[in-house]
Formats: structure tokens, C-alpha cells, sequence
């Protein structure tokens, strides 16, 4: 028996997310599906992240167990000849039989992608959020500031959450503007249900001038979900990357 | 009457290009059907780049006919109500009635994106090309140096192309990296059948090693389609950019 980890690509558009549903494809389904197949043993994975229908990743990961001789580097590329375009691994390793990316330290990034322009951009269409209103990026670098550190993120929390404590930590947030699209980057150890997509949507309020960059200081301390803006779509957002501190060998890069 | 040009965008994964056909959906099929729609008279447009099936187009040119008194810089933006997420137009206004994009002088760019990595990316995989063998950025640029210029692009032309002749000039060309992902831009007043598309599969020989820089020189000389590389796949290819010297008001920004 040995446990392999996973690095999992996908292109969200067509999956109602990553775990599985009882109608409709997931990521969780697929994996499952042809690794058994390639494996010829019945595979369940674990995954690190529960992305929503519709949000992409550059990088989840996933754990399973298995008694295949196949060496773990080579998972791979045996499952990535069965897996549908939109879903890639991009490496894969044997771990320690106790690891599992959810119950060690890891810092996460996300990005939230914004295509801002008068129309959108059918290249980009299934990757960015568009908003026509005009934003202002330094309003919104503004209001960004005022979330990292630790908090009770509370008013950024899907109220659908089971989250016991909503205090989590922001270790950083950028928001860049190239041409058209505004890229909010927002890393972590932990986020809670929807957290940067509320963030995102908030984000916009303050960029569109809806709301000003200090309000964002009072909507932390109002601990209440009404007070933030609206949970941006899925679209535009991607889990980007996964840093593993205990595991230094982990990379996402397979090149 | 008053004729009216329109920048078009689109992504061509699901369409049979720009052409009008007997079967299978296109750009022009799509744009007919919805301003007649829209304009309430038989409308038919006439585009500037006949894109192959599944080519991209960050800005295409067409131009039509019109009695209808809607201003043509508003027909962007009831037109985009109607058309597919996938076809947006990015500015229209009215041009002089003997305006045709086909037969005035512009400088046309197009972009031969590749994803150059161990394994593909699901997020990129409809507007790239995918290369596992490490390409070598440097003999590419080296080799596209030598296509600078007015040559016979007779060897970079596809056999079924009907051009009397086979002259052209490129005024610019340039390949870039940017982690995975390269970049070869392409400048030049006009391009044979499937050139860019040659150019990009020969450079991608060159940077692969499977020839040397120097030999793109040969290739030229040859006049000859078969010394050339593969025809590169049409999803990397995007029609970037139009300019226009006789129509300084034009610009495909529409912000």
C-alpha cells in the first residue's frame, strides 16, 4: 500500500465542482472513474479543496491509496491518456501513508480575474468576471489593505458555511491591472465557504466607487455577511497554487 | 444608405470559421442572421480575414449595408444583446460608402500562442498549442529573424491557396516567453493561406532542434512548401490587431 498525491488541473466550465453530486459530473467523479480504471482497484480520492460548479484550478490536489506497482511519478502520465482535456495532472508523488494536504499546514493562493472593458471578451469569457463599469484600482489596492492579517472574516463568510470559527489569516492580497483584466490574488492558510469570492465582489463595489476603501473596515468589524458586497461569480476565479512547508519536494511545476 | 464597419471578436472553437458554409455554423453565418434580425432588412456582411475553422479573432474587420437610422456606434451594443457570448463586437461606426478593410492598405497582426510544458493546461487549452518537447527560445528568435522583410513566401503558403502571387512583406515578427506560454507575433500588410500557421509549426522545428536557424533561410530559397514545417493547429492562432492609415479614427479599443 502507498498514498500518492496528486496535482490536479481543471478548466471548471463544464463540472459542478469538485466533489461529487449525485446529478451532474465532478472533478472527484472523474478521478475516481479512470483511476480505478487505470489502477484496476477500486480508487477513492481525497481532495484538498472543494472548489464550486465553476471555478477552475491551476493546482488542487488530491490524495489516494493503492497497491499498484506503478511508480508515483509516473501517475501522471498513465492518467492523463484517460482524462478529458479539461481535467490535467500536472504531477503526482508518493507520500508518507499518514499525509493529507487538508490536515498539514499550507499556505493557498487564489485569483480572482476581472475582464474591465465597454464589452467582453469571448477569449477570456470563461476565465474572467466582466464588469463594464469603469474600476479604479488603487481604490480597490486600498481597500484590500485593510484585510490582511488575522481576522474574524465573518462578514466575508457564505452564511451556508458549517465553519465553527471564522478568524482566519491573509498573509497577502495584490490587485494588478494588464490592459483589460484585473487580476486579485489573495493567499492564505485557510479561507472560509465563498471567502474570496465575497472579497472579490466587495473588491468591485469599492473599485466601481459604490463604496469607499475605509468602509472595508467596517464591514470586518459588522461580522455580518449582508454588510459585504455580492459573492462575485465562478467564473473568474482559479486556486492557483499550493505551498506544502513539510513537504519540500512538492511542486506544482512538472517541468 | 450608410455602411458600417464592425470589429469583431470571437473565439472560433466552435465554429467552422468565418466563411459562410453549406454545413456547420460561422462567424459570418452568425453576424447575417442577427443584424438582420436586429436591423430589420436583409443585411450581408463582408469580412476582411476569411479565419479557418477554429481560429481566434481578437479583432477582425467587416463591413455592411445599411438603410436603418440606429448611429453606427451604437449598433456594438445592440447587436452584442443578440449575438452568442462567443462572437462580441468591440466598436462599430459608419464608414464612407466605398470603404472596404479588403482594399484599402492595413497592417495586420496575428498571435501563434503555444503552451510549451510536460503537460497541457485545462484554463489554456482552447488558445494554445500544446509542446511537450522543450522549445529553445533563442534559436526561434534567431530563426524568425530571417523573415523579416519582402520575400516569395511560397514555401510558408498552403497548396490549396489560390493567390496569384506569393510576395509579401513582414514588417515585423517576434517570439516571446512568459513562463509556459510563447508568443510568436507576426506583422505584415498581408499573409498567403495558412502562413502564419507554417511559420509557427517551422519555428517550432527550429526551436525543438530538429533544424537549425540557418536552414529557414534554405527553406525560403526553396520556394517550396514541403521544405517548410507542419502546418501548426488552428486553436494557438489569434487575429490580434488591425491598423488602418486611411481611417485614423479607427482603433478596436472600445473603452
Amino acid at each position: 500500500m502507498k498514498r500518492i498525491l496528486l496535482v490536479v488541473a481543471y478548466d471548471g466550465t463544464n463540472y459542478h465542482g469538485w466533489q461529487i453530486q449525485p446529478n451532474g459530473n465532478t472533478i472527484e467523479a472523474e478521478l475516481n472513474l479512470h483511476l480505478t480504471q487505470l489502477l484496476g482497484e477500486s480508487i477513492v480520492v481525497s481532495g484538498a479543496s472543494r472548489t464550486d460548479a465553476g471555478v477552475h484550478a491551476r493546482c488542487n490536489l488530491a490524495v489516494f491509496d493503492t497497491n499498484a506497482r506503478i511508480p508515483g511519478e509516473k501517475i501522471s502520465f498513465a492518467l492523463n491518456q484517460r482524462l478529458p482535456m479539461d481535467i490535467r495532472i500536472q504531477n503526482s508523488m508518493e507520500v508518507a501513508l499518514d499525509f493529507h494536504p487538508r490536515f498539514v499546514e499550507t499556505v493557498k493562493t487564489y485569483r480572482y480575474q476581472i475582464y474591465n472593458a465597454v464589452f467582453s471578451s469571448p477569449v477570456r469569457r470563461l476565465y474572467t468576471h466582466f464588469v463594464y463599469h469603469s474600476l479604479d484600482i488603487d481604490r480597490m489596492k486600498q481597500a484590500a489593505s485593510f484585510l490582511v492579517g488575522e481576522h474574524d472574516f465573518k462578514s466575508f463568510c457564505s452564511i451556508h458555511s458549517e465553519a465553527e470559527s471564522t478568524v482566519r489569516e491573509i498573509t497577502g492580497i495584490s490587485v494588478t491591472r494588464e490592459n483589460e483584466e484585473i487580476c486579485i490574488e489573495v493567499r492564505g492558510k485557510g479561507f472560509l465557504y465563498n471567502m474570496v469570492r465575497i472579497i472579490a465582489g466587495t473588491l468591485i463595489e469599492m473599485g466601481k466607487g459604490s463604496m469607499t476603501p475605509e468602509e472595508m473596515q467596517r464591514i470586518l468589524d459588522a461580522e455580518d455577511r449582508s454588510e459585504a458586497g455580492p459573492t462575485a461569480p465562478p467564473n473568474g476565479l482559479i486556486l492557483w497554487d499550493y505551498q506544502i512547508p513539510s513537504l519540500p519536494d512538492f511542486s506544482i511545476k512538472s517541468s
